[in-house]
């Protein structure tokens, strides 16, 4: 089996965690919720990127991303700091939906990517 | 590594992603908004379908499905149409939750499956 | 390719799908809806234990979970059930959402784990 690697974790979630080729990321939020949904998407992928780094792997390498809303009304500007931040051609699988977030949290992301094991 | 292939992606999502043994797909939703909740469902499935055999999968190899409703209310006419689909004996883990969604969308479905990798 | 293995499926969903080195279970949750939310997560985190064990897996082997609750302002009572739960120093990545959750339910959880193949 794969082993199994741990990043930033603490008596409850791992920030990321890495098996073989692949690496599951947590629900990132933003920790400066007195930005607009734009902002903290911005630092949400700014969080990605960093736990992608640590993980072996980059955004080039996204396979899934899964986008919850406190406002679905938020759609579009959710989508283009999205589309300015994704690798052009190398984008992954993505599913938003409108979902009660809390802590003033206006957007948190998931993803999964694949990595190069060390 | 394995070597990631992205089916019909564009400035931000592609539709599906493949990664080895495993295909990632993107949210689907239903083209024709004006048909009820069952008739997206039908529609959601055929795309997944599709989306399936460009990736060397197919429904049997379904892992695992993500299920949003607009109206949780709707769970069981979704599910009807689900098990029409799903091919008996071969169905995937699955999760059926209510969340917001838009532009009409009633249903949305994200799956992970395994595929032969040619 | 990997052989799949499905555990306690039926009509439409299966409990878990195992593939390779890894298991996919179906968001599990509570029987007895009449528990607060704390023992709704406690019913569920059995069995999501149940069925790693199952799979050839456990809970030190989680790679990813999502957490879907009807009441977001739950968070905490569900998370002091997660963390003595967890075995310390293997969580897995984690998202918590509010979400509509139907018959009752007050908890979902879904997750990803390593296993080993047999």
């Amino acid at each position: 089996m794969n082993t199994i690697r741990r990043i930033d974790s603490n008596a409850w979630p791992s920030r990321a965690v890495c098996c073989g080729d692949l690496v599951f990321l947590a629900g990132m939020t933003a920790d400066d919720v007195s930005q607009d949904v734009a902002g903290q998407t911005e630092q949400v992928l700014a969080k990605i990127e960093g736990y992608l780094r640590e993980a072996g792997s980059d955004k080039r390498m996204l396979l899934s991303a899964q986008i919850w809303l406190h406002d679905i009304g938020a759609w579009q500007a959710v989508t283009d700091v999205w589309c300015r931040w994704i690798d052009p051609g190398h984008p992954p699988a993505r599913a938003v939906v409108g979902a009660t977030l809390d802590r003033g949290h206006l957007v948190e992301i998931m993803v999964t990517a694949a990595r190069s094991p060390s």
